[in-house]
């Protein structure tokens, strides 16, 4: 599977040699995690060029591929002598980068569209471990209910989230985890504090995790105890969760990103919610937690089966709460598949 | 103090404006933590546009500066329409935005070094910051020691200390906590998995954590009961503290991290053992985990009171063990002052 990758990208990419340097990149065409490293594919093959940190892991990790290893010490350009044309990703590639490459000699051209149109599409390895961090979210979220007590603060619910994620086999968060009390949820990226837990108080949780070098995303909001002053947000949830599932409904195989986005938006703007929606409906996720394809009111980006991405409408209304329901789902065969899973009825705690 | 950083950059990039977006450098000016955002200086003050997303917090937080907010909306250009020339950080600026600036008109010089020379000289509230991320980091370290039992997942002890350092008031890790158990130690950066602690293991752990968005960085490699089968261990334990502590004793301000780093590698060497010493001794820390100066057999950079860095010496042997000892130091007033400070005798739980 990691040769059928790197032969990919060489492919849409249709130049003499692909060079690869960004981590997400690198780890989606090795298959491992490294901090430094070259991917360098002609039509010979495939060789990955990294230091001696990550030699060992990296030789034993890509034994039965053809892609080969080297220790790498010399300078980026000696290993380009043979080309007069490379591929590397322009969006992700620094100027002085690649000025080297220009001023060494070689016809630059860009890899990016072949990496997005090759990752956007997840294959079934990519999507097990999806499917994996998405089970490992879930199961932790549901364990995780019964710990919350009044008083706890933000950072310790994000603690013990964390902790049940990482014992359940998640090798550590796609990102750090959101948790919001009460009215800090009404700002839509919360930075988790030291807020406490009072009876009563809406709680938002954005969280997810990465096994095998994939992401998971999922949020969830709900009632710490009912102290009859919810009207309001009940009403607003039900809303959000009608939003969230008329975009399940209604995504198909073909179906823009901003038709997608319209689904819960529209729905929401009959209710006069919409300009409570302050962000856009979703995202992909795969090796990175925010990746195409992209879901908001001016995407183009066309849903295509084997995609996956979050289904994720909100509203806030400042200085008083927010409610934000996340999905991570595929498209598979037409249809939207949820991979998180949890139940989304308001829950009281 | 954060009006400081902003017009501290404005000077030494000397050009008309400062624009900045890559979000290590945008958290350094801002003092917070956004997924997108510019920052812009001119001779007239600094203004931060950003999204619905993070225009509660920004707002908040930044009242008592003279930093003005604004809810961005439209095309990048549209706000250096005023301007003929504009300092962007090039070495994290890709190519189509760098051209996207020169096709509107304007000259572009590069701030990477002014950010490079006021971050790397850590203010006082920035020492805080990172203090009290290394105080939580070695907290949670002791804390740690008791909860380690046979038969425990490399996943499961990372866990545990990443549950300890966010309840204990970090705001996220600084990176994806390193446990190695045994010969996967000898990996110097080794993916924690499923492997099970026996007695008799050596256990290496790599951690940090972060606070107010500045990190710590620490490494610790102990016995897991002590089979009799250590003697080699043992002795290059030894070796590397001494190197370790060689780095704390001859470092001053002013001298090279070429300098810092033969410290290590030269007494390593007299007992053959710089050959297994195959990373460099350290690197910068602060809002990044890795940032400037480096420490290394071919860093120019100059060691400077208040900067932060780590002393890292360690040795991998491999299919065997490895031994790295880590600590988050700084330079003040001539001399290294240990940051994380958990005990280094070696320990044999």
């Amino acid at each position: 599977m990691i040769n059928t990758n790197a032969r990919k990208i060489f492919e849409l990419a249709s130049a003499e040699c692909v060079l690869t340097e960004p981590s997400d990149l690198r780890q989606y065409l090795t298959g491992i995690s490294t901090s430094f490293g070259y991917v360098i594919t002609d039509k010979n093959g495939t060789s990955f060029y990294t230091d001696a940190r990550y030699l060992e892991a990296a030789t034993a990790s890509l034994a039965n591929t053809d892609i080969k290893v080297y220790n790498f010490k010399g300078k980026l350009t000696d290993l380009l002598k043979a080309y007069k044309e490379v591929a590397i990703p322009l969006s992700q590639t620094n100027y002085p980068e690649y000025k080297k490459l220009v001023d060494a000699g070689l016809t630059v051209k860009d890899s990016t569209q072949a990496f997005i149109d090759a990752m956007s599409i997840k294959q079934q390895y990519e999507l097990d471990f999806i499917k994996s961090a998405c089970e490992i979210t879930d199961r932790a979220f549901c364990d995780l209910l019964p710990r919350i007590k009044e008083g706890m603060t933000e950072n310790e619910v994000a603690a013990e989230l964390e902790y049940l994620m990482r014992k359940y086999g998640a090798s550590g968060t796609s990102f750090p985890t959101i948790v919001a009390f009460g009215k800090n949820a009404s700002v839509p990226h919360h930075e988790t504090g030291l807020t406490k837990l009072r009876f009563g108080d809406a709680v938002l949780i954005d969280f997810g995790c990465k096994t095998g070098g994939y992401c998971s995303d999922c949020t969830r909001t709900f009632l710490f105890g009912d102290d009859k002053k919810h009207g309001e947000f009940k009403a607003a949830y039900e809303r959000v969760l009608s939003a969230h599932n008329l975009v399940k409904e209604g995504v198909t195989d073909g179906i823009s990103g901003k038709a997608a986005d319209a689904f819960a938006r529209d729905y929401l703007a009959k209710f006069g919610l919409d300009k409570y929606f302050t962000h856009s409906l979703g995202h992909g996720i795969g090796v990175n937690v925010h990746e195409h394809p992209y879901l908001s009111p001016r995407s183009e980006n066309l849903l295509r089966n084997g995609m996956v991405f979050s289904d994720e409408p909100g509203v806030y209304f400042e200085g008083d709460f927010g409610i934000r329901i996340e999905d991570t789902v595929a498209l598979i065969d037409g249809k939207v598949v949820s991979l998180t899973d949890s139940d989304k009825k308001l829950l009281i705690l």
